[in-house]
């Protein structure tokens, strides 16, 4: 048997609530919505454990006592099984995208949700999660919301997720440890002549092996020129001596996301490959060198983009350098030249160092990170170096 | 090295396009924008073979000439490499749920796309995927709209996809036979004392040793209580003897989805289950038997809830008895006693027999089937018994 995963106690659940609540009340917001979806489920976690799949979720918040976790047709055992929210609705709209019809299944409302968290007198609602909220769902809620406003409410969890707690940084621990597993493993088994996707296979089967509850993102392996691809999905192509192969392995613990990301070659790499990694390692230590809490995000952003410059490597840059990681592996903040804001002790952040050549190959470095006063603490480090097979 | 998979040829997407354009001119639509995300990517990869992944994704078909693949910032060499699609248009509402601002980037707008696909008079524009478009996008499209009226137009794309071509149906064999592998492999290796996520990576290992591209839906291993989750999430719960297991193991082969679905104990079945077992495997034929070209699909489904009735376990269902699959693992249409369509030679459906009693054990047969004339053609028949290891 293995030891037990890190998660988050239900008293935490109970705090993260009333947090909201307060910004709520700074806000004048009566009820706030959270949505997801199975690629998207993070606010939803994290107000209530819950996961959707097929289905998709909510949290609807009022301003005080309990929310109300809310489901579709076909998920109310198993959000019973695992909500942390004891009041849990099923409202059609979060059906599955085929828009089943449910014949004479009873279900509840929107208006009923707004009875049940709003107290009865809801005149202003927030939306948390905007960017995923489908058309349907956003347009039963404004029917039922009458004369009450709906607004954007990303902004509220945001804050909330963005400083870590130690038991957040527990289970991200744990999930990093994972990651580096399944990551030598495949640095141990993988061989020209596999396909990229074989590869997947012995990722996915170590960290499962391990205690994941899941993949963090989709397994990266991509080889040849598809290493070119900053998003990307492993195909059929068999591996070959002397050509880039990216990989980012990545788990999930109790919800938190991981990802390591390593470029490898099966043999030597050509010496313009190796020129590319290298520069790529070194702009990645520096990244980490930059960051510590107080020092506004957009600095370490120009930093790293005038270390490229100087250095002559500027043109094979996409985006970079950061993103927070945390219940998803891209969340909010993500580090840009426009960012306003400054770092601070327990953010955490996936360092994301993505060069490419077009039509030759890439490369990512990508390391989870812990932001403290004196700088960084990682959450991954092994294999950081050119990796030869 | 493997056998090449099958796949779908470039001339039937160019045909999906034109078959696409007819039914616009019938509903005179001048543009369809149909939407893919990373857990629901049907519509999109139906259109360009393009399969999205953190960003989100779009297809806008004109009336005439070849359509715009519809990207976020980060995808485009993934994009250009896979894509069947020419044209392919980067837009800012395609990003990461996390919304990044990408300074400096040059990115197209919906105004761009209508000027691109729709000769530059846009009257009425379909939305395909209004369940799972999000409200950020939508806002941008009728923004860039004007006086142009923004409609569903779900129905187009279903009627295309719910009647599978030979290329389809090949993609759909060879998922099912690998998604019976990973099944074999599961049963025999499958041991008391693991843990519901250790057995997920057994199978997730076999689909990819077999070349599957990736899940078609996330594994199930649901033991216990758990087995009564009609929807549900595999956990760090340890499997024992004598209780309930139930797996749904599904491939994906070239986008088209499969799920075999087997209740399964380690030892002998106490003897109420073993009762519900058999009535549900019972049951699971009768719907196969009542399936055939022509039938309305609302008959099948009456007969279906009549046979459990006159057996005495009708309270042991939620739904069923069959939802269409192929680039979902759950598409439209579901056979309910709603359904107003018949049954046609080519549709593919799951037969998904779920029997639960409540606090106790539930169990889901589920195989894949071909409508034909005379009945139904299997894609999974394996391991259809009382299944003790």
């Amino acid at each position: 048997m293995m030891a037990e995963k890190p998660t988050i106690p239900d008293s935490e659940f109970q705090q993260r609530w009333q947090t909201l609540q307060q910004k709520m009340d700074e806000q004048n917001l009566d009820v706030v919505i959270a949505h997801g979806h199975e690629a998207d489920p993070a606010n939803v976690r994290y107000l209530s454990d819950y996961w959707p799949l097929f289905e998709t979720g909510g949290v609807a918040v009022g301003r005080e006592g309990d929310p109300a976790l809310l489901i579709g047709p076909e998920s109310l055992t198993f959000a019973q099984g695992r909500s942390r929210i004891a009041q849990i609705m099923q409202i059609l709209q979060y059906r599955e995208s085929a828009e089943p019809d449910y014949p004479g299944m009873e279900l509840d409302t929107f208006g009923d949700v707004f009875d049940a968290v709003g107290g009865g007198n809801v005149k202003r609602i927030g939306i948390a999660g905007m960017s995923i909220l489908p058309m349907t769902i956003y347009d039963a809620i404004v029917e039922a919301a009458g004369d009450a406003e709906v607004v954007k409410a990303d902004d509220l969890l945001t804050d909330m997720r963005m400083v870590k707690s130690e038991n957040e940084l527990a289970c991200m621990r744990e999930a990093f440890r994972i990651s580096e597993i399944a990551t030598e493993k495949v640095l141990n088994e993988m061989k020209a002549g596999m396909t990229e996707q074989q590869v997947v296979g012995i990722a996915q089967g170590a960290m499962y092996a391990e205690g994941a509850e899941y993949e963090g993102h989709p397994t990266y392996v991509l080889s040849g020129d598809a290493s070119t691809h900053a998003i990307g999905r492993p195909s059929p192509k068999v591996l070959r001596e002397g050509e880039m192969i990216q990989l980012n392995i990545g788990a999930l613990v109790s919800g938190y996301s991981s990802s390591v990301g390593r470029p490898v070659c099966i043999g030597s790499m050509p010496a313009d490959m190796r020129e590319l990694v290298e520069v790529g390692l070194e702009a990645h230590y520096k990244t980490m060198e930059f960051m510590k809490a107080g020092v506004p995000a957009s600095e370490v952003v120009v930093k790293f983009e005038k270390f490229l410059e100087e250095k002559g490597y500027a043109q094979y840059l996409l985006y970079g350098p950061c993103h927070a990681i945390g219940l998803m592996e891209v969340e909010r903040p993500w580090m840009e030249s426009s960012s306003t804001y400054d770092l601070a002790e327990n953010m955490t952040y996936q360092v994301d160092t993505f060069l490419y050549k077009e039509g030759q190959f890439g490369l990512r470095w990508e390391d989870g990170v812990i932001v403290t006063a004196d700088g960084v603490e990682t959450l991954s480090d092994k294999f950081l170096e050119v990796i030869e097979l």
